[in-house]
């Protein structure tokens, strides 16, 4: 029977992408002809949680969506890759976080406008408290931030892991941090938010000052740093051949979550997640592409790269590939 | 009791379209927030069909939409406006036309990325020819032309008026003039498709090359030109203050075969469309702006113009005036 426990719990973005590739930048004033038209679910805190649901672990989506077609699609997909919509909340008459995006397919430059629509982040007391303190981890990434502080809170208290993508400056973010013990910051927001000049002092300058127990200071293609009390040290990125980078930041959350709660130290669990990431780089779309454990072990072992034994996640690779038969 | 008889049937164009509001219009590879968005069913004929509705005509689309959230919301948004769809297709697995729509709200440009998807138009041996004969008008607007040309060969048979709404010089729209009794082209079509220089040489010659009962070529908002057994002649459009010209065409169209199927001759049905056109203009949106029966004839009123008292639509507008408040 299985643990009824949710591993993760997220409170943060979701939107509803639709993304047109199209031969060129289209000129104001002009009908153009689309080439393809690939609808998917987005937002940083939504997709880490399908990454980390993938990797095995129980996920749950806290946020709201309207309860227009965007937001119809938004809690399908997140059930689709078996993250718990139960308490996610769907606000009457509201307009869901969507955005179009234009991907010119010869240059590769994206082009975005968003909406946030009209909905509404959950208040703090519509937050289910029990629920919050029966998980393992809270995943949070800026988003509906007076709901995410609360949430912090109570993890906090209860001596849950709360795991934060810090990826934009947003108001109030300061708030969240003293709350936070898995702070993964973008180079960039760590550098704009502590004004130092390089990713080793902003690492230093945000231990700091908030004290979590990791930072993993993320560079993209270069790998990035960790600092913890082991001290600090880079991890390093994997060369792949990228097919499709969308989703990859978000995969790179959800694996060192899974490593993380699979007992790894802070190495193994960044190795573990750049190993997702580069898998889910070389292949098409920001959740379909997203590797289970046993690639990322695969892909490891091929690389001579073995996890510690202690290290495991909560479903072996075989039980992967009985879930990946079934799908 | 409501007589069933379906009066016009309509097979054409069926649109989803995504319309987003900016105050500028998108560099490439940048974000931007988009101010508003508007989820709409478009297409001339799916609109037009609307348009007929809204004015007291039992109209029935005749088309294919995919079995995605696109053609679903297609589907709803057509029987929410009275369009019977029950002899439209769904098509298993395929993506229906749709289209994103940038309109920038500081210069009025529309920029659309369209794609049809890969959504079949119904073969042929698909359409219900007992429906089609049945029914007292058939209107096309050029797309899923071998279906249009079936039905208008059926329609044509059973002397049943064909109405199309030429608006591009699609490959083989030849092969349906000759069926075709009231041929509404805009200017642009009809210059392009004969070669003349001028809107009445054009209505000269295809008078001459495909003997409809009426031709109307539509110059936007300078009017159009009338041929018919009466000779050529001008009608006159109203100067409005325009809000939303979206579907005003289309508009158009539907009023006219509203006008026509409730007897009036040309020059009234051309008045009686041009005021509906107006009135849609006035207004914000393609399918919401469109007035009822009433409406278009207190706005004639108004302007001292008086239809032929034996042209009367299906309904009063004390009957529309009902239903406008059951809505």
């Amino acid at each position: 029977m299985a643990d009824t426990r949710i591993d993760v719990i997220g409170i943060g973005s979701t939107v509803y992408d639709m993304l047109m590739v199209v031969n060129r930048f289209p000129q104001e004033d002009t009908k153009q002809r689309g080439l393809e038209t690939r609808i998917q679910g987005g937002g940083p805190c939504a997709t880490a949680l399908v990454a980390a649901s993938r990797l095995g672990l129980t996920t749950a989506y806290m946020g709201t969506v309207g309860d227009d077609s965007f937001g119809q699609y938004m809690l399908d997909d997140l059930n689709r890759w078996g993250v718990d919509t139960s308490h996610m909340r769907v606000e009457h008459g509201a307009v869901s976080y969507h955005s179009a995006v234009l991907l010119n397919q010869e240059t590769g430059t994206r082009t975005c406008v968003w909406n946030p629509g009209t909905v509404h982040p959950p208040e703090p007391e519509q937050l289910d408290e029990r629920a919050l303190r029966a998980c393992r981890a809270l995943h949070l990434d800026g988003h509906m931030l007076d709901a995410a502080i609360h949430a912090a809170e109570i993890c906090h208290e209860a001596g849950i892991p709360v795991c934060l993508d810090a990826g934009g400056v947003y108001p109030g973010i300061e708030r969240l941090l003293p709350l936070v013990s898995l702070l993964i910051p973008s180079e960039e927001f760590a550098l704009r938010f502590t004004g130092e000049a390089t990713a080793e002092n902003a690492a230093l300058c945000l231990m700091q000052r908030y004290h979590p127990q990791v930072i993993v200071i993320t560079q993209g293609s270069r790998g990035g740093l960790i600092l913890d009390e082991h001290g600090l040290r880079r991890y390093a990125s994997f060369p792949v051949r990228v097919l499709d980078s969308n989703g990859c930041g978000d995969t790179f959350h959800g694996a060192f979550l899974a490593g993380f709660l699979g007992g790894m130290q802070a190495d193994d669990a960044c190795a573990y997640a750049s190993a997702a990431a580069a898998i889910k780089c070389t292949r098409l779309g920001a959740r379909q592409g997203m590797p289970c454990d046993g690639e990322c072990r695969a892909f490891l072992a091929e690389r001579g790269l073995l996890l510690n034994p202690a290290s495991s996640s909560r479903k072996s690779s075989m039980e992967d590939e009985a879930e990946g038969a079934r799908r």
